[in-house]
């Protein structure tokens, strides 16, 4: 969230650089998930994260439509948030070590970046009520759901990984 | 998160790794709040932000009892996760503009590291739990608990906080 390239004057101008935010989050998760899918061990669990690239496609598209709403560019911030997260994830698809261990350690990267679209959506959903735009507001709690749906996805495979990694 | 320094070849492995990730996560935080407290103008923020410098102590202290009790140091990871978040922060608090509206980044650059947190605090809890420590467990549950009520408290305080900053 590189929120401050200029300073800030009212809650229009932080939700579009928020949006931004979002935005090159997402792009980054993009580009990130190919490598988290082919690390990944458990079919469930390959499965699900080809899911949320599949849904992540689709919150790029619901934002760029926001855009085109609010007359703004998408691009312009890079999420430093999301740089780190994903970091820790390319370190662990790239490591080795028992399987299950390693997935159970890819579930819990991936959970802190659903956590991060969860905080950011939801602070995005919450401007745009305030802000008098029920159809971003109602675009943007159909992705935060989503990604409270991704987090209770990958809670669900980690309850058998953990097992397995557990007696490994 | 930096996990991965070595092969992780169980849970145990890899519940010392996140254990240590958040311990540093935690010591970054306690590092940058001084600066958010700071940059802050609503009271009821610098309250809730201070507050929550004092928790976080708290939640450190926590963490060495787990260490001691798992006969292990609490050094050698370094969260990247955490510091992308603390760099948002920063930026925030080091850029001027309209004071609502910089109290609003505040809110929601703090509730990206809560629930960060809170992620990893419940990846933690439940590895605990599988392997057999349900002190520490409890110990770590009690941290989450403490991580979604700031949360909360950042949600009450931006209801007023946005406002102004909409109509700044």
């Amino acid at each position: 969230m590189a929120l401050f390239s200029m300073k800030l004057e009212n809650l229009q101008q932080l939700f579009v650089k928020e949006l931004r935010d979002l935005y090159d989050a997402e792009t980054q998760i993009t580009d990130a998930l190919p490598k988290l899918i082919e690390a990944a061990h458990h079919p469930e669990l390959k499965q699900a994260l080809q899911e949320h690239l599949r849904v992540t496609k689709q919150q790029i598209s619901r934002l760029d439509r926001i855009f085109q709403m609010l007359g703004e560019k998408p691009t312009g911030e890079t999420c430093k948030g999301m740089k780190g997260l994903i970091k820790e994830g390319d370190e662990i698809a790239s490591q080795g070590g028992d399987p299950s261990t390693t997935d159970a350690g890819i579930i819990s990267a991936a959970q802190r970046v659903e956590h991060y679209e969860m905080a950011g959506y939801g602070t995005v959903r919450t401007y745009a009520h305030l802000l008098g735009r029920p159809e971003m507001a109602q675009l943007l709690q159909q992705t935060l759901d989503e990604e409270a749906e991704a987090d209770q996805t990958l809670t669900q495979i980690a309850a058998t990984v953990n097992v397995e990694a557990k007696a490994a």
